[in-house]
C-alpha cells in the first residue's frame, strides 16, 4: 500500500439522522471520488458518533460546515424547516448542494432556492429524488421513451411505508410520502402534471388520515393513480405499473429472498427504504459526486424540487377539501431547460 | 346404462352468441341438475348450431321460448336492449330467470324489473354477476369478513379486455365493463358505493375514450381505484386487491403455463373471459339450479343489478364532466334484504 | 320442473374414504351423465354416509356392488390392495371401471389386470392418473408437441404433501406419490422412461426416507429430477418445469389468494391435493363418463398403469441401494397402441 | 476540490477481456480504497483501452505488473491456464491475489497453489466466487444458519447461460459453469459435498452435453440437483431453493422490469451474468480491497478453490461414465480453519 494524492469531493453532511447517516455511509464505503470530511447534527452526540464512521470532523454548527476550508460540497440531510435556509446558504458560498427532499416546505420557499439559483447563474443544486437513479425506474423510463408501450394510457404506483413516524401528518402523507411519486412520475412519462385530485380513506376521527390516493393528470392526459400508506405494517412496499396501448411495464419485486412456510409461498419484504433504494442511494451520489467533479450538474434540479412542491401543495389543496386542483404551469427557467 | 326418471331443471336459453353459446355448454358438459330444452337467438343459423350442441329445440322467438311447456326457467344471454323485455316476461310467467348483465339498459329500466318482482312477492331473478361464484373472489371476501386484512380502506381494480367490441362505445366502458366491478366491489367488502369519479385518459378526437379510470368511494368510507381497459391487446387480465390496515389480499393470476422465453419469464395471459371465469360461470350456473330445485334464491338479485346499473349512471354521469358523482342511496327493499 | 327419462351411467363406487367420498360428490355435482347409484366401504357407517350423499343405495360387500343390476360401471378408491381383485371382478363382468393408482400393488399384479384385459379383447379399465385431465398439464402437453420448447433436454418436477399418512412406508413415497410423476412426465414428453436413481436425503435412523429425489432418463434421452417431500408442513405444493433447446415451460401455481402481510408477500398454498386438482378430478369423471356413454375408452389405461408400476417398482429397488435402474422396456400390445 | 494524500490500495489487473475489464470498471467507480495502478492483457490494444479507462499504466507483460513498485495487489482475471502460475508468482512476491475461478485448470494445479500459500505461511489468495457476497445468497446462508428452515434435506438449483462461448467443451459446463454451484453449495449449507453424479441429456452426436444435471451428496447427507444449461437462449436464469424440513426458501428473480405483452405478463430476463451479480462483484472486490487494508483476509480461499476443483474433477469423471464418484475427503490444513 501507498499514500498517493488522488483528488477526491470533501462532502460535509448537515444532518446525521437515519438518512444522513446512511448518506455517510454510502460516500464512504461506496463512493470512490469522494470523502465525508465534516459532519453536523443539533444532537453532539449524533454527530460525533456518525463523524466517528467516516474519520470525519465534529462541526459544531452548519455554520461551522458551510463555507469551511474543508467542504467542497454539501449533503443536506438535516430536518425538512432547515432544508430552505441550508441550501440558500450553500448557494450564498457557491457550494454544490445535494438536499434531501423537500427542497423547502412550501412553494414560496422553494421558489426562493430557484431564484436564488437563478440569480446565481449557476446549477448547484440536486434534490434527492432518490429514485431516477434506481436501476428499473431507468429501464422503465427508457422502455416509455423507446415507444414501445405504445401511447402511455394510464400508470398505478404504490407506496406503503411499514410504520409512520410519531410526528407524522396527514399532510406530510403527501408532502413527505407521496412527494417521490409527485416527482418520478412526470420524469419517467416525461410529461409534467395538470392536476390532481386526492381521496383520503375515512379514519376514525383525529387519527392520520391513512390511506390516500391520488389521481393525477397529466398535460398529454395520461390519468395515474398513486396510493400512499404509511402504516402498512407487513413493510415497505413500491409498486409502479404504466399502461400504454401496446402493453404495460412495471418495477418488479426488489432481490432477496423467497420462502415457503405456514400456508404461504412468496418473499419477504424488508420494513427499511434505505435498503430498499440502496442502489439508488448508491448512483445517486456517485452520479452527484461526479458532476461536481466534472462541473456538470446532473439529477434532478431545484426546479424539479419546485415542480414537485406546487404539486403537493395542489395535493394538500385537493387534500382539504377542494376536489380537483390543477397544478399551476409555470415555464421552466432556462437555467434549467 | 339404463333409462331412468329424474328430476331436471329444463332450461331455456335466450341468445346463442359467444355467451349464450357458452352457459349452453356448461348446462349441458357441467351442470347435473340441468337440460337445456330451448335455444332462440335472432339468428336461426345460430340458434339451430347452438341448440344441436345441447339436444335442445330451436325456437323460433322469444315467445315460444319463455312459458313453453318445456321451459322451467330461462336464461337471457341476448343484446343488452333485450334484457329488460325478457326479464318483464319471464316475471309475467312466474318463470326463474338468470339474465346476463346488464339487467337494463339504464336505471329506469332496471327499477321497472324491481318493481315487477316486487309486484310478485317472490324472487325470481338473478343477475349474471358471476365473479361473485369465483372462487378466489369468495375467499376474498371471507378473508375481509373475518377481519383478518382490520378496517379496509382500500381497493384496486384492474379490468383489462385484450381487444374492444367494434360497437364499443365509451360509455359502454362503464355500463359493459366496470360493472363487473361496481357490483362485485360492494359485494366484496360488504359495504355499498357512495360516490364516483371518473378520469378518462386523453384520446384521439372521437376515439374510444380507453382507459378509464374510476375513484369509488364506499359508504364506509374506503377509497377503490379501477381501471378498465378495453384494448389492453396482451389479453384478458383482472387484478383485485384490498388494502386493510393490517395487511393485503388480492386474487393471484388463473393457473395456466409458465414460459420463459425470447428474454422473458413470464406466464401466458389468455384472451377470453370465458376461460377466465369458467370456474365461475360453472358455480354459477350450477347455483341457479340448484336454488330453483330447492326454491330457494341465490347470487345476485334484481336489486343488485338495480344498484350496479345506479353506479354505473352515475359513472358515466362523471365521464361525462360532472366529476364526483353520488351514488343515490335508495333502501333496500325487504324482499332483497 | 319436469320429471323425464335421460340415459344415464349408474355408477357404483368402491371406497368411500376422503378419495371415495370426494369422487362422489365430483359425479354427483357436477358430471351430468353420470348418477352414483351404489356405494361400498369396509366401514358400514363411511358406506352409509357417503350414500346417502348421493342418493345412492349402500352395499353391504363388493360382490353385492360389481355386477348388480343398478351399477353400469365402477369406480375403485379403496385401499391400494384390494385394486387388483376389484378390477378384476369388473373385467370378469365387463364392466368399465376406473381404478385410482395404483392399478395393483406390485408389476406382477398390474401385469395380470393387463393380461386379464388383453384376454377379454376389450378397453375397460382406466387409471386414475388425474394430472393428464389437468388443463395446465394439458397445455404444457401440447407446448411441447408443438415444438415450441425444441427439443427438450429435462425436466424439474416438486411433489410435496403438506403431510404424511402415519402408516407411511419409505417406498411408498415412490409407490404412492412418485408415481404421479412416473405417469405424467413420460406422457408429457411423449418419450417413455429407461431410466430410474432415487437419492433419498440421510435421516434419522428408522425415520421415513424423506426426502426422495429420483433422476429419471427417458428413452430419447433427457433427463428429469423429481423431488418427493411427503411432509412438507407449508401446504401441498405441485411444480413441473419443461426445459427445451428453445426455452422452457411450467405449471404456475393455481388460482387462489395472494397476501402481503407479516414481512411477506405472497400466495395461499393450500394442504389439499383434492381442492389442488378439483378441475383435473372433473375432467377426468366426465371424461370417463362420456367415453363410456360413447363406449370409447379415453384415458391412462391398464397398459398405463402396468408402465408406472414398473418405473416405480424401478425407483424402489434403486432406493434399495441399486443405483441407477432400467425401466424395463415391454413393447405395447396392440389394444392399447 | 482539493488534493490529499489518502491511502489507497493500488490493484494490478491481468486479463482484460469482458470480466478483467468490468472488475476494472467496478474498483473505479464503486471501491473507495481502491485504484486501478496498471493493467496487463495478451492483446496490447484491450491492455491501452482497459488501462485508459482507469487512468492506469498499460503494463506490457504480467511480470512487468507482478511485483511492480506501483502494484500492493493483483486481480487475475486472465484465461484459465496462466491462474495458477500467476497466482503462484504473486503467492512468490508476497502479494494478496484475487483470481477468478477456477483456480487452476485441475486439482494438482491447485493443490499446488494451496501448498505455496502455505509454505508461505500467510493467507493471500481469494478465489472469484462471487456469490458468496451476492445479498440474496448471504441471506439466504443466514436463514440456513438460523435453523428457521429445520433440517435441511434438499436443494435445486438452475444455471442457465444465454448462450454457450464458442470454445465451450462439455467438460467445461461442469469445470466452468457448475463449479459456481460446487463451491456455493457447501457453503451455504455449511456441509461439505461427498459425491456428485453427473446425467447428460443425449445430444447429437458431436454436440456440446448440454443440458447437465449433477445430483449432489453432502457429508450430511442432503441431496442437491444441479441443472446447468449453456445454450437456454432465453437469458442468463440463476435458482436455489433450500429445502428444510419446516420450509424451504430461495433466491427470488432480480429486481428489474415486468412487462405485459403478446400474451405474456412476466419480467425481463437478462443476458448478461455481470450485470446479474453486480451487487456481489462491487461486494467482493470492496471486501478484497478492505481485507487487504486491514490484514485479514475473507471470501472463499484457495482452499475453496481447491475444494471445488475436487468437486468438479469428480463431476467430469462422473461425465466421462463412472456414475456416482466420491468427492475426495482432503483435511481442512489449519490455516484455512
Amino acid at each position: 500500500m501507498n499514500d498517493e494524492a488522488t483528488s477526491v469531493v470533501r462532502v460535509g453532511v448537515v444532518g446525521a439522522g437515519a438518512m444522513g447517516a446512511a448518506h455517510v455511509q454510502t460516500l464512504t464505503r461506496w463512493v470512490g471520488g469522494a470523502r465525508v470530511s465534516a459532519v453536523h447534527d443539533a444532537d453532539p452526540e449524533r454527530t460525533a458518533q456518525v463523524a466517528q464512521l467516516a474519520g470525519a470532523r465534529a462541526a459544531a454548527s452548519a455554520e461551522q460546515l458551510v463555507g469551511a476550508d474543508d467542504v467542497d460540497a454539501v449533503l443536506v440531510a438535516a430536518p425538512d424547516p432547515l432544508h430552505e435556509e441550508l441550501v440558500l446558504a450553500c448557494l450564498a458560498g457557491g457550494l454544490p448542494v445535494l438536499c434531501e427532499k423537500p427542497l423547502a416546505t412550501g412553494t414560496e420557499g422553494s421558489r426562493r432556492v430557484v431564484d436564488a439559483e437563478l440569480a446565481g447563474g449557476r446549477r448547484l443544486v440536486q434534490v434527492g429524488f432518490m429514485r431516477r437513479f434506481d436501476p428499473a425506474y431507468v429501464e422503465l423510463r427508457a422502455l416509455v421513451r423507446s415507444g414501445a408501450l405504445g401511447d402511455v394510457r394510464a400508470a398505478h404506483c404504490v407506496h406503503r411505508n411499514a410504520q409512520a413516524h410519531p410526528d407524522a401528518t396527514s399532510e406530510g402523507v403527501l408532502v413527505n410520502s407521496m412527494i417521490h411519486e409527485l416527482d418520478v412520475v412526470p420524469w419517467l412519462l416525461d410529461d409534467p402534471l395538470a392536476a390532481v385530485t386526492v381521496h383520503a380513506a375515512r379514519v376514525p376521527a383525529g387519527a392520520l388520515r391513512d390511506v390516500q390516493v391520488a389521481v393525477l393528470e397529466t398535460v398529454a392526459g395520461a390519468v395515474v393513480t398513486v396510493e400512499v400508506s404509511v402504516n402498512a405494517r407487513y413493510g415497505y412496499d413500491i409498486h409502479t405499473e404504466v399502461v400504454g396501448t401496446a402493453g404495460t411495464a412495471s418495477l418488479t419485486p426488489p432481490y432477496g429472498l423467497g420462502v415457503r412456510r405456514a400456508g404461504l409461498s412468496g418473499r419477504v419484504v424488508g420494513g427499511d427504504f434505505v435498503a430498499r433504494f440502496a442502489d439508488a442511494y448508491r448512483e445517486e451520489l456517485a452520479a452527484w459526486v461526479q458532476g461536481i467533479r466534472e462541473d456538470r450538474p446532473v439529477g434532478p434540479s431545484a426546479w424539479d424540487g419546485h415542480r414537485a412542491n406546487l404539486a403537493a401543495s395542489a395535493a394538500v389543496e385537493s387534500l382539504h377539501g377542494a376536489g380537483r386542483v390543477e397544478v399551476p404551469h409555470e415555464p421552466t427557467p432556462p437555467l434549467y431547460a
